[in-house]
């Protein structure tokens, strides 16, 4: 399964598109938005660009495997034209931002770009940006950061200036980092970027002793979860989540965006009877594209192989079933990002194996309590809390009677 | 021991008035402070009381059994005088509001006093406010919130419309609330207020299964607990934390104030040895005052009785060592507050026993995993989660690489 397949999809290209247009006529109602001329040229670089950052928001789930970025164009202090990159496989930013500005009648001569990524230098599906930049008149460029792909990074930056144009750069890579955080990770590990979605207890369980967990969060922290699912291009579980609770795992909450991939992994098929297959949601294509990775050695029987094919479930073997055989799979498949939605024994593989990038934990406003209780990394042989895996705690947020912890590993 | 009596110590009241003298400087240097003309009255009465809130917290540390108070006098859009209840036993925020204004010349008639709780109008060691507030010429008060005593409630406010002054409550309740907890849990439920503090990993552990403990929080996390332990009037330890850390419950970090007593719960005295409370901080009055309270049922040995009081320590037999019973003690002897330090059986028993009102939980940026590592509510028999105690969570907040959540036993 090719995952760039999957992203010609219209609907999102025309949603992607009206959400443009609506940034476009904001454009010509409120000048008012235009940078206050008391800041020093630091703050208004960085201002533009945090807008600029919020347009590149705009691709919200239709990107991948590209990075979501932004671009701005100011003219004697007026913004004169806005682009974000819309959807694989469509124009780049600094593209969209430049056609904006052509559209609106402004002459780009004497311009400021602000990007939210280093342009790009190479001749891909719509050409280099940095030959439109040259051919365009634009005098100055602000990026927030340079390209993370090693065997890129500042020649696109190197190119402007040679030119003769005025470069400033990594003015706000903070914000540029965590925006691409995902493109950033496949460009410097070649891998799949890995986020454990979990829900807890204050007290970091996942369940009482009798495996009762709905619900430790509220519907806020829930819906948040929706929004993070859509980042992502694949949704894992487990069979044992798939058994309990028969989950459709699709974006909702008004987050609906192209449908990421349904990952089952699986050491085998006992208990996946064709009963199930025909009932359950994660075998309903209709809902969103299905995909099964299981031990070459436990194969599916032929009838329930067939079956699944009929339901257009892609079966795929691996050699073996650990998180690092699938992360190299998923990846050469093209899927760039992987949303662990559990159930403990996926949560315990991945951590033991040290392959979580970032931890979304949601904590509910309970105590569970208890060693029997399900907990999130059951098999740890942590001894000494020198050998604990650290993590960087990027934000804590109160979510109605929940709260969210967003953690990243330390590498 | 009579909790009233560790409150009369002159180095607090010095440093409360410095700090005093220092609030009154600021107001004859900054009258830009006055509130904007152009808000409300609502909004300019919720700003004079959101720094009226900031006065009270002046007293912190000090003020027990007492509520944190402050209070403040506006007239014709001018800050004219500004008090806290800066001790237990010293005057009331109103009259110290009113002195201030007086020893900087103004006159009172037509003034609005602000102050954060319900004046009092009964005559105890210093004189109704009531009374005062009459005498005074004072044309308006309002009030963040009314007092929480059942026996006093609104008849403040009462007296002082009956004569014809313009009185405004509840306006700031939610804050007005949060300053005097304590108190307000005293006044309600006639018991000790009981906060559980623990440092725990995203994933729920105190320790490893090999105990090790130290350090799974940052220093800014320890700070923050060494400025709410200066907030309680007692600080639990459970042998097991007297022998694994000799610890020395002081309140430090810059929160330096009325060392609160330390209070050892033993079901026997098994352990503690005459080495022991020779040489461990607990033993050493020096540092803070000590208690300890045991089952009558296992008493000390009399030497080891003798060594304990020729040291200066308390000790106290009670029929049973329960959470309720050590609570029933406290209150009863003048202690409001009550600071849970661990270890893990003290939390176990107290929350067990239903017996937290505040949590602080401050997580660190680790995972532990294994149920066999140490956690907050070992005993707990929780199967349905509609059982499991619930809390209000009322803040998160990053502190450097930990974060701490301070929630709330929903009663």
């Amino acid at each position: 399964m090719q995952k760039s397949e999957q992203r010609s999809d219209q609907t999102l290209v025309e949603r992607d598109q009206t959400q443009y247009q609506a940034s476009g006529e904001a454009l010509e109602q409120e000048p008012e938005q235009n940078v206050d001329q008391s800041l020093s040229q630091n703050e208004v670089d960085r201002t533009y660009l945090l807008e600029a950052v919020k347009l590149a928001k705009l691709g919200y789930g239709a990107v991948s495997p590209n990075p979501y970025v932004g671009a701005l164009l100011v003219k004697e202090g007026e913004i004169i034209g806005r682009g974000y990159h819309q959807y694989a496989g469509g124009a780049h930013a600094e593209v969209n931002a430049v056609q904006d500005a052509l559209d609106h009648g402004y002459q780009l001569a004497g311009a400021t770009l602000y990007v939210t990524l280093e342009p790009c230098c190479f001749r891909g599906k719509t050409g280099a940006c940095t030959d439109l930049i040259l051919k365009s008149g634009i005098q100055r460029v602000v990026t927030a950061m340079e390209d993370p792909n090693p065997a890129v990074a500042g020649k696109g930056h190197r190119i402007l200036q040679d030119a003769g144009i005025e470069v400033v750069t990594n003015l706000l890579a903070d914000q540029g980092e965590r925006l691409i955080e995902i493109f950033s990770h496949n460009q410097r590990y070649k891998k799949s970027f890995v986020t454990l979605k979990a829900a807890l207890s204050l007290d970091g369980k996942l369940a009482t002793k009798s495996r009762d967990s709905q619900w430790i969060t509220g519907e806020a922290a829930r819906k948040r979860a929706h929004y993070y699912r859509g980042l992502h291009d694949l949704i894992l579980i487990g069979k044992g989540t798939l058994l309990a609770d028969n989950p459709s795992l699709t974006v909702r909450y008004g987050y609906e965006t192209k449908a990421p991939t349904r990952l089952l992994m699986l050491n085998n098929f006992v208990g996946i009877t064709e009963e199930i297959i025909t009932q359950y949601h994660f075998f309903n294509i209709n809902l969103a594209p299905s995909l099964i990775l299981y031990d070459v050695g436990n194969p599916p029987s032929h009838s329930l192989e067939a079956l699944l094919k009929a339901k257009g479930v892609e079966v795929v073997p691996l050699a073996e079933i650990t998180p690092q055989s699938i992360l190299e799979y998923t990846f050469n498949a093209g899927f760039m990002s992987l949303f662990i939605e559990g159930g403990a024994g996926i949560y315990d593989a991945f951590i033991s194996a040290d392959c979580v990038d970032q931890y979304l934990l949601f904590y509910g406003p309970k105590l569970i309590g208890n060693p029997k209780a399900l907990e999130l990394w059951q098999s740890s042989s942590i001894e000494q809390l020198s050998d604990a895996p650290l993590v960087t705690i990027e934000s804590v947020e109160l979510l109605e009677e929940s709260f969210l912890t967003v953690a990243r590993r330390r590498r």
